[in-house]
């Protein structure tokens, strides 16, 4: 993605040190951080200084790498795979760039584990970049036949932020609208604020960066615009799809889901293979992080919810497979209860389902 | 309501003006406004110093006795109700209340305007706090009976402030929560943060200085919870029903009764008669008011939205009939589709029917 004329992905490798963008000062601020030790990772993915599911794997993926670089031991593998797996719960992308990770760090001898983690790990930050891609051409083919079908703008809705700032680059919901928009595709994006952090606003940032025409609307509101027939398709991201197709996603996923289904509104959810966890039948056994609530309390710095009030606050919500259209993965668009004919190799059964 | 001891309603008379509670100071300062024109009163009700559609109802009166004090004419009269009918378009309370003022004010002689004006709006005052006692009585039940089946504390979730500060005092949702906490039945209510305007705080405030059990979540988390079976009522207000059923309310409820019915919760919207408008057929006809951006823009008084960025504020969503399980009135609890035999007069067969 081009900030300003140049290029950047949301995280890089300068000398022996780790490269993100500051996602708490965004988008008053461009900021980047320098991560130079495993903690520094944590506390970045805990504070959501880098968030998303793709990025926050690849990430951890480079805090193990950072971890290598200061002690290459059995016990500091181990040790600074427990801490980063336990920054966040909710997105499984962590888990599963941690675990392919230790799969190829832990036979090696001490002396080939640095090299072989800062190589892997750029490995799999490269692979983000390719299957959000491969997503992004799925996802601008329903765009287009929406588009085609209407002969109008296509009006879309999005909730949290599942741009390229969530990933590697291009993101997984946004890298749809992004190549829809890049093939000359009219569109419109209404940008759920998503509260408590309001990641919406980064979306908005991102999208008016790209040109993409876009209304900030509050999460209430998302209902409203598509009683009035106002959307066209909901695409989301996914912090984690099971094998029967619930997908976890930013709290608030779920209700969207039920105002586009109740308005006859295709549901999608954006994800590539490592944001499936193919151990967990449905959604009921995923972990749902329950945040600060700080977050709830104080809103844009301002501290309007003193602590004699309770607060809860869950990040994320499950979306039941039944209310989701399609998946769009970096190898095509599929119905979630053709998951499992993608699991078992049957590539071809898994996206005939689409057309039924 | 009492507050530190000394009994409140949300609007009185002092000398030949009128005193309301600044809502938009709450909660975290209370403030009384002295309104002594006509012209104060249209700005409290645009600002949302007063706010709730049966406040607003015998704001607008008031509004009109200020009118008479200062130009008793038929001039000024028709002028002051156009002004304050505009004020604010979706609750139909306000022009309920100005119809009945103006009914009574135009016949009359000029030197009889001012006193009847002044009677009739402490009139329609006191008439809305016996309407929110009784369908607090009968919300009560609701709860009552729902203690009875579950024997654990009810767990209510309410959207926005239908509390005492959105009526002359008691409230509508929560005035039945609080008859059944009164009446010792155990209970926790799930409160709505309701953003932009982020009425919900006004809810906690009310809930706390009652002592009634709450916590305050984001939006979008009503969902969630519901799907954790974590709430057994969903009781709201209502800014305008319609003859089907259909109910106007704060943006986002529409959202919270398509959870509740995914989850198979009972959602109800507690309305007394002068909320309900029989002249429209159904929802599509209601005027929703489109607020400022900077509502949405301004978070807590940081703009965290610049002016680059559109954003859209629809300030209310409808409800379809359908997604509702009950409408509690001052009459008792019916179904929706029963309001036109309430209109018609047939009592027994409106109550009649949430029994089936």
């Amino acid at each position: 993605m081009k900030i300003d004329g140049r290029h950047y992905r949301s995280i890089w490798v300068e000398g022996d040190n780790v490269v993100v963008i500051d996602q708490t000062a965004l988008p008053k601020a461009f900021i980047t951080r320098t991560l130079s030790s495993v903690d520094s990772v944590i506390d970045a993915i805990k504070t959501m200084a880098v968030r998303g599911a793709p990025l926050i794997g690849v990430a951890g993926a480079y805090g193990l790498a950072l971890a290598m670089r200061d002690d290459r031991s059995d016990a500091n593998l181990a040790a600074a795979y427990s801490a980063l797996k336990e920054s966040r719960p909710t997105a499984v992308n962590l888990q599963w760039a941690l675990d392919r990770m230790r799969a190829l760090l832990a036979p090696q001898p001490e002396n080939r584990r640095l090299d072989a983690a800062w190589h892997e790990a750029a490995k799999i930050a490269d692979e983000d970049v390719e299957l959000n891609r491969a997503i992004g051409e799925h996802g601008a083919n329903l765009i287009r036949a929406t588009h085609q079908r209407t002969l109008r703008p296509v009006q879309l809705l999005t909730h949290c932020n599942a741009g390229w700032l969530a990933t590697v680059d291009h993101g997984t919901a946004l890298s749809a609208i992004y190549q829809a928009h890049d093939a000359g595709i009219p569109l419109h994006v209404w940008v759920d604020e998503t509260r408590p952090r309001n990641q919406g606003l980064l979306t908005a940032w991102e999208l008016g960066a790209h040109g993409v025409p876009h209304t900030v609307i509050v999460d209430s509101a998302a209902g409203y615009v598509m009683q009035r027939g106002q959307v066209d398709l909901v695409i989301v991201g996914a912090d984690r799809v099971t094998a029967n197709g619930d997908a976890a996603n930013k709290i608030g996923t779920y209700q969207k889901a039920l105002a586009a289904r109740d308005n006859d509104v295709p549901f999608y959810v954006a994800a590539a293979s490592p944001t499936i966890d193919w151990s967990l039948r449905n959604g009921h056994a995923i972990p749902i992080e329950q945040r600060a609530a700080d977050e709830v309390r104080q809103i844009g710095g301002t501290t309007l919810i003193d602590a004699s009030t309770a607060v809860a606050n869950p990040a994320f919500d499950v979306t039941p497979a039944r209310l989701i259209n399609g998946l769009i993965t970096e190898r095509g668009v599929i119905k979630p209860d053709a998951l499992d004919a993608l699991r078992r190799g049957q590539i071809a059964a898994a996206f005939t389902s689409l057309a039924t």
